[in-house]
Formats: C-alpha cells, structure tokens, sequence
C-alpha cells in the first residue's frame, strides 16, 4: 500500500472514531467546546504513530487479536484528545493569548474562557476514560495493556512530561536558554507525547520483546525531537496563512528556539541527523522493513512537512 | 480504635504519600504550584473515603495484601489531586475568581494564571500517574486493579462527570433550574468524584462481591449528594472566616442552590434523609459492622459538620 493511501485510511478511522467518542452525555455546550477542539483538522501524527507502531509489532503474526486494534484506535484517540486540549489550553490568554488555530478562532474565542478550561480539562479525563472500556463494552483489551497505555499517557502528560515542558517554556520566555536546556524542555513539552504515542502503539500487542520496544522508543525520541526542531524552523520562515497559525511568534515573544540558538542551515541539518537516527532505529527493531513502512513514512513527513 | 484516632492516622498517611508523590523531577515552578495546591488543608474526605472502603473490603480477610493498602493509599492522593486541580481551575479570574481558599490566597493569586493552568493539568495527569506505578516501583498492584480504578477516576471527572457538572453550573449562573436539574448538576460536580472514591477503595482488593459493590455505590451516592446539601446550607448559613472561603457567595452569584430551591429547614432534613439512606446502604453491604466503622464516621462527618 501506498503511505499515502495507508494515511488517508487511517486518518478516516482516528476521524470516526473520535467522532463517536467525543462525548456522548456530556452537557451541550461542553461536548460543543470538546467537539469544536478535537475534531476535523490537524495531521492527527500522534495518532498515526500509535496505529503505525501497533501495525508495525503485529506485522506477521500468525493470528492478530481484534483487540489489539480496537486498544491502537483507543489509544490513538486519547493521544488526539491530549494534544488537543494542551493546544486549547496553551491558547488562552493566560498563556500565548492566541486567537487562531488551524484556520478557525481558537476555542476561548468561539466559547468563552470558562468553558474553554473545562473543555480542556474534561478532554484530558476522556483521553483516560477511552483506555479502559467501561462495563459492557464490547471490547475487551487486557487489564495489562489497559493499565500501561494509562501509565504512559499520564506521565506524557504531566510535570515530568507535556506539562512539565510548558512550565520550562513559561519559565524562560524573555530569558536565555543553552541548546542543553532547549532540548530538555523540547523533549518534556511535545517530545514526551510523541514518544509516548509509540510506545502506547508497541504495548497494545502484549509481550513485544524488550529489543523491539528499546528500539521504538529511539525511534519515538528521535522523531520526537525531530518534530520540534522542524516545528521552530516553519516558525521563522514560512507566513501565517501557510501554516495555519500566526507565524513568527517565537522571534516576536523572544522564545528561544533551534533556529534563534544555531541558525536555519544547521536547524535544518539536525533535524535530518534526527530522521536518520530515527530510521536507524527501526532497522535494529528486529520487525521486517514492510512492517515498518507507515513507521518510515510518518518520520518522513515529519522532516518534510511543509505546516 | 476511636473515630477520631482513625481519622488522624489516616491523614498523616495520605499527607506523607501526597508530600513524597508531589511532584519530584518536575521544574521547580510548577512542582512549588502543585504542593501548594494539594498539601498542608483540607479534611481530605475523598481521600478517607478511599481508604475506608478498602479497609471495610478487606476487613477479615486472612492475608489481605498488602498491595491492596498500597493501591488505596494512591487512590487516595489520586482523588485529592483531582479534588485540588480543580479548586485550582475553578478559582481562577475566568471561572469563580476566587482570590482565597482555606484561608490563603487562590493559586493564580501566588502563582500567576499560566502556572494555576498548567499545575492543574499536571496534577490531573499525575493522579492517572499514581494509579499505575512506574517499571520499577516497589509496589505491586495487579493490572486489573490499576486499570479498575484509572477508570472509575477518569469517568468520575471527566465529560459525565465533574468537569460535566462544572458546565451545568457555567451554564445556568442566573438562570432557574428546577430541582431535578439541581441534583443531575451535584451528581456530577461533586457527588461523582465522592462516589469514585468509595468505588476505588473497594476495587483496591480484588473480587469483591457483586453486593457488596452495590451497597457501597448507593453509600457512595448518597453520601456525594449529602455533602452538596450541607454544602449549600453552610455557604448560606455561616461566615468566611469559619468556612475558609468567601460565603455568601452563591447568592450573590445567583446560582440555584438546595437553599434557595427549598429553604435551609428542608434542605436539613434532605441532608438527614440521605445520611440514612447512606447507613442503611452499608447495613445491607454484607460487611461486619466493625468493619463499616470509618465509613459511618465518615457518613457523620459529612452531615454534622460546620465549615
């Protein structure tokens, strides 16, 4: 299969899937605010990471459990759900004051700020609730893979993770930072969820050999970072309409970044290192190259997107 | 052993667990936010209510593990960080604006608003942390109790639940709201949290019995809705000083209360009724009374208490 049509079908499931889990019996306005943040744009990466990493440890086995899809699609939502509400967060006035994401105004914008922080709040609950099937579900995943997607999501999320890198990032606005401590807060802020949103695909397939998982996770970090890097480069040198958000706003909030630390060229030669690593990584996974094409595919466009 | 000697233990048990699990490895900032916002206040009643469910389960048993203590012990400060986060939210400038809380200033007041955000974000990811002990802890709790009770606290907070009843309330500041509609928005904003926490204490031991279970869910609820009434009664009937909040508040909002539905005589015999029907509810559990004791004291507490 091609890796764009691989994408364009998974893209429809994580699209369908949210779609129904966001978030029936919620009160209107609420699931209205949920529904506006997480649904209908963004590339879903993250989300395509755990289904790519799921396929990829699957690939070959003899009899492959429904159940682990049904955990990767889970898992893929809850990742979506996660980014989307750190984003709804991360745009309110009290933080980047933001009033532009993908296009459309930002949640705070359309909803108000009270219902903008519960919708991000409620977001991060659901993200949790889709990993363990209530009573009655017809899915059934393993307590096993139910427990380690939640403890890898948690602590993606939170102070030693996605949370924990925002704080670094607040900390610092205005102030000096070495390359040192850039990439630690790029590796907390949204290198964590991307990293985890690989290794949550690998654990939904019990018993992955721990050669496999070591790999995955160099490659999660890799492309993790990789991301980031590529994220400050399109920062400083593409316009807002392109991308999708206001353009240039590092450099105008005196953030630091790759491209203020070491300039565009060695920026974008970093970012290549990475992808390599990354690719290096899956070749010592032990899992067959076909296994691993939409794993190549995804670190691909991470180095090429163009927003 | 006295009420009143259990209750002191059990507090010094959660706040050394919440002193020690907030939040190590986090950036100093953020980790000074999270520990004010949880430690040092409050009677910590979801807390109690975990470990008292699971000590009534277990009571009699010929080996109780000693994981399942273990488990109810980060239960406990799972609900409190959860409780915690979302005073944090809740006080900030967009929602009640709430400049004092247990008598010190409000978290964003301290902090700032983008350090209130963010610490409670990480402190409800944290709370799913605790639930699923990292690789290498010394704790063992089987997988089915870590995704058991990652899943009560994610529907307990999140679009059907706290975060649920938050919205109800967003939505009807100024308007009426009948006493149907009352209550639906007190099980989800309070009672929720109040009945996830006995649940989780009884999930703490493994196959506990299907009445068992029930008895404890109808203690679990009617004691959640006990606590809005009396909390309702206090915020009419008593000062900010004794409360630790600004009372008054919600008439002054304008926000549809049990007192202002029905008037404070009524909504103390309401109170009454449900602390019955509590302690009915364990009389039929098919636990030894002995063994029901911290959760009847706990029943009292809710109903007599003055702030």
């Amino acid at each position: 299969m091609l890796f764009a049509d691989w994408l364009r079908l998974q893209l429809r499931v994580i699209e369908s899937a949210l779609d129904a889990f966001v978030a029936p019996g919620a009160p209107a306005e609420l699931a209205a605010a949920m529904r506006y943040a997480v649904l209908g744009g963004g590339k879903r990466l993250r989300g395509m990471l755990v289904l790519a990493a799921q396929q990829a440890v699957a690939w070959g086995e003899a009899s492959p459990a429904a159940a682990w899809r049904a955990a990767a699609i889970r898992g893929a939502c809850a990742v979506e759900l996660i980014h989307a509400y750190s984003l709804v967060h991360d745009d309110m006035p009290c933080m980047d004051n933001d009033v532009l994401r993908r296009g459309k105004p930002t949640v705070h914008v359309q909803f108000g700020e009270a219902t903008a922080l519960l919708a991000g709040d409620a977001m991060q609950a659901l993200a949790f609730e889709l990993l363990v099937p209530a009573a009655g579900s017809d899915v059934t995943i393993v307590p096993e893979v139910q427990a380690a997607l939640c403890g890898l999501l948690a602590r993606a999320s939170g102070p030693t993770g996605m949370a924990g890198g925002q704080a670094i990032d607040l900390a610092h606005v205005g102030r000096t930072m070495d390359r040192a401590a850039l990439q630690r807060m790029h590796e907390l802020k949204t290198g964590a969820l991307l990293h985890a949103s690989v290794l949550m695909g690998a654990h939904c397939v019990p018993a992955v050999a721990a050669r496999t998982l070591d790999a995955l996770s160099a490659y999660g970090r890799a492309l993790g970072l990789a991301f980031q890097v590529v994220d400050d480069i399109l920062d400083a040198t593409t316009d807002s309409a392109t991308l999708g958000k206001t353009a240039g706003k590092d450099e105008a909030d005196n953030k630091p970044t790759y491209v203020s630390l070491v300039g565009v060229a060695s920026a974008r030669a970093y970012a290549e290192q990475l992808h390599a690593q990354a690719i290096a990584a899956l070749q010592r996974s032990g899992l067959s190259h076909a296994a691993c094409a939409p794993l190549r595919g995804l670190a691909d466009m991470v180095v090429q997107r163009s927003h």
